[in-house]
């Protein structure tokens, strides 16, 4: 499958000429054709018009319209068969059997939304009618619903070239709510963006839908992300990555005139506290379960547990023994680029530079820089250091976990009163363990958005119950979504018609129901026509 | 009933001995007893940590508790009797009429809370029970819900003592939603805002809760309001007020280190646009309604229609002439303080002062300085000096309508497409005109929060389809109400709990549906148990 190595802006191809850069191979160190060049910050404005203008249309058209384009990309992007998944191989070094999951992941997540979307409730209609006689005043005819908030800024991720990137989640949702949406794609896999863009930029021809409704950008450094972000029809922002690169994308929204809400997905070191019980029934299996939850993706998951809580006894040290010895028995694993691997080191070295912090085990065999790669490596360190040395809270995006030996269960309380916000935190208790940890549960969920019990935090389910946020630094807006139906929500806003023509108001809201959407009338929930 | 002129610190009189100030009578100009006492920086700091103490004792109890806290709070206001609503007409100079009005719409606001935290199914739960069986991955037990975000800093308006202030409905909804309350009270009702804290925090004493759910903290100037803002135990901020000051606190809150979200509720000119049908068939009444929604409340509406679009022609000049008829038969009102009527005189100035801006009408009789008295006034300019001249876009808060003469309908779509964003938009018309005005409608949704037909804006009815919110500069966040039910949504974030045992569940996620709440499960939404 050939690629031209241009931006995508509104169905045409960008503009060459301006900086260039090629994909890089990490499993070889190998630069990839084609040269890719980056978009000017007037192609990036232009998306953004187009997609201001694609908006006007889009969001007048039915929610089936809606459905279909994303039921149509989903079919696109199996139509693109193997050369999608041989090229996000080459530019990412992931296995074709995770890409293969993680494409599936992808269609599915756009099945979910068409479905959503087709099904219409998420709209939240609600209907006061008038009521003419009350005293001391009339009640107006008053029915909400949630519209489309307009244009949204994608940014993809580096270690989901799928499911997080051009047609992910954000990109999902956005055109779910009635979003028209401009990809910024992540350097580190360019091809495998433009590849997913076509698909996409296809299926809105094939759905005579306007062509602004989609652009991809290719660009480098801050400036291009800002300009997206800065630009003036943008009214929403996605971001999967770093603290540093989505707290200045945060900024640069909130400083705009018009302040817009920045979803940036950032940082999270999703702490795991193993109880007693649990440590003594099934002290192997825990070992076991962290070492494939923590080098999953070799450690490059944002639900990574990289912060290990246990107490202090025999049934702790049998357990650390035996995560030491699967992970001096465990592979290498090649990083997603040279980058990537060489902040893992520098983070994990000022981890292990903490006074009291003791390397526990690192993995066997070579690990090549050629090849990007890096052994799984754990570390252990008093429980009370937590307290002491921030450096302790940071997150190592890399096949890296620290194990904190606690003398008690009220330094587990306080290690977790300590923590930042995360996305996850875990628990691995037996049913009298749990019982006995309501306090440390209580604190937990003041400090993540999805509790896990007895299980590992990375693979989150795309689920109308699921909660992939949390508190900052894990996100800049916990109160949303970033996987998940709900995920929806960001992308909308309300809007409330006083005694609107029955004939004029959106078919969600007029009195026959033709949609058969669950409304809230007079307060109670309903599906029956006024 | 009498003042003692003090902050009140979770439960507990502030300190005297630093600034003081006096509320201001403005229909006398003469100060009123006692003297305030501003509260000290460690005070405000004082309170937000016993409102975090408060927060962990509050948010883990029943939704029954909730409710009774609204209710108690509702009766004890009531239980003041006359002297609150005396003590508001002394500092505010409204109407005892309207007064009693706005007491019964804020303790209907907090029944209808309370009837919500009873009803419970606002908490959005959400189920997708264990597949242990799924291929390629067993799915587990997700249950997800919202839950209280934390202290939240309340900011009282100047224009609603009672509804906007610190019993109004950005308390209601915090305690609804489970989070504890500090209210900066507006300098403007000091006295009326010491009677509701007392009742509040009488109402607190009663169901038994932590003292710190609730404070009151008296000051001027920003340093205090920055400070709440900027306290880290702040989670989320209301405010309703200027666009300067809702700017402010909204960039503090997105600069500190962990941001929060402000809802700021702040500048609205509130378009109407007049079709031509209407003003053909019902110019007189047109006319009259209009002076009675932008001078109610002597213009201090955020809802006031400051704008007034329509048609040249000779139903137009009819219509035009009967409002400067009606406006200068109309009586002056005294303003809610010297300073917003100051402000208003050099708003309107600028507006007044565009070329081709010209004067219509202003209201008969004397406005009194001494009894901070304003005449109703109105200008008319051609609708394409809108495009022409940002000024004429700003609000002049007080009684005060801009009539713009346009020669098409072309340009009323024109001055739509340049409006910034509104709480509300009106549309008059009859039949007829509205089904030709279909442009102008979807125009206008992309710039208001609420759309009127054949109404007029002020009036915000208290129920779960309304919509008080808008595009900035109208609100900071787009995407939520401070009126009505859907409040509640500012102030609560979306947790997951994943296999956590059925007995260590919130009851709204436990299998037996103990609440009887309407829940999603597998995405379809019932109230069967699991």
């Amino acid at each position: 499958m050939s690629l031209h190595g241009l931006s995508l802006v509104a169905g045409s191809p960008g503009r060459p000429g301006g900086v260039t850069f090629r994909a890089v191979n990490p499993a070889t160190a190998q630069p990839l054709e084609p040269v890719f060049h980056e978009a000017s910050l007037a192609e990036a404005g232009h998306a953004l018009d187009a997609a201001a203008t694609a908006f006007a249309d889009y969001r007048a058209r039915p929610a089936a319209d809606r459905a279909r384009l994303l039921d149509t990309i989903a079919a696109e992007i199996e139509g693109l068969g193997d050369a999608l998944l041989q090229r996000a191989h080459a530019e990412t070094g992931l296995p074709l059997a995770r890409l293969t999951g993680e494409r599936g992941r992808t269609c599915g997540q756009l099945r979910l939304f068409a479905q959503l979307v087709r099904d219409g409730s998420w709209v939240d209609a609600r209907i006061d009618p008038a009521l003419p006689d009350r005293q001391p005043l009339p009640r107006p005819d008053l029915r909400r619903m949630l519209i489309p908030l307009g244009p949204v800024v994608v940014f993809g991720s580096s270690n989901f070239p799928l499911a997080f990137s051009v047609a992910g989640g954000d990109t999902a949702s956005a055109f779910a709510a009635g979003c028209p949406v401009v990809v910024k794609a992540h350097r580190a896999h360019p091809g495998t963006s433009e590849l997913v863009a076509g698909a996409i930029t296809r299926a809105v021809t094939a759905c005579g839908l306007p062509a602004g409704l989609f652009s991809l950008i290719h660009g480098g450094g801050a400036s291009i992300g800002i300009a997206l972000v800065k630009h003036p029809t943008t009214t929403a922002v996605g971001f999967t990555g770093s603290h540093a690169a989505g707290r200045a994308l945060f900024d640069a929204a909130a400083s705009r005139p018009q302040p817009i809400p920045v979803f940036a997905e950032m940082s999270s070191i999703n702490p795991v506290f193993l109880l007693p019980g649990a440590v003594r029934e099934r002290g192997a299996a825990l070992a076991q379960g962290l070492l494939a939850s923590f080098t999953l993706g070799v450690g490059q998951f944002c639900t990574k547990p990289g912060l290990v809580f246990a107490l202090r006894g025999p049934d702790t040290d049998t357990f650390v023994a035996k995560l030491a010895e699967l992970v001096r028995a465990a592979p290498s694993g090649t990083m997603l680029t040279h980058g990537i691997r060489e902040a893992f080191l520098e983070h994990r070295a000022r981890i292990t530079a903490v006074p009291g912090v003791e390397a526990l085990a690192q993995g066997g065999g070579t690990a090549d820089i050629a090849r990007t790669e890096l052994p799984p490596s754990v570390a252990t360190t008093p429980a009370r250091n937590f307290l002491r040395h921030p450096a302790l809270a940071t997150e190592a995006f890399g096949p890296f976990a620290l194990v904190l030996l606690a003398d008690s269960a009220d330094e587990f309380q306080a290690c977790a009163a300590a923590l930042e916000g995360q996305l996850t935190a875990t628990l691995h208790g037996t049913a009298a363990d749990l019982a006995g940890a309501r306090a440390l549960l209580a604190t937990l969920e003041q400090k993540a958005g999805r509790i896990v019990i007895n299980g590992f935090p990375t693979g989150v389910e795309v689920c109308p119950a699921m909660n992939h946020g949390g508190p900052y630094p894990a996100t800049t807006d916990v109160r949303f979504t970033s996987v998940g139906t709900a995920a929806i929500q960001r992308f909308v806003r309300p809007v409330c018609y006083q005694s609107l023509p029955d004939d004029l108001l959106p078919p969600a809201l007029q009195n026959a129901n033709p949609l058969g959407l669950l409304r809230l009338v007079n307060g109670a929930p309903t599906r029956e026509p006024l």
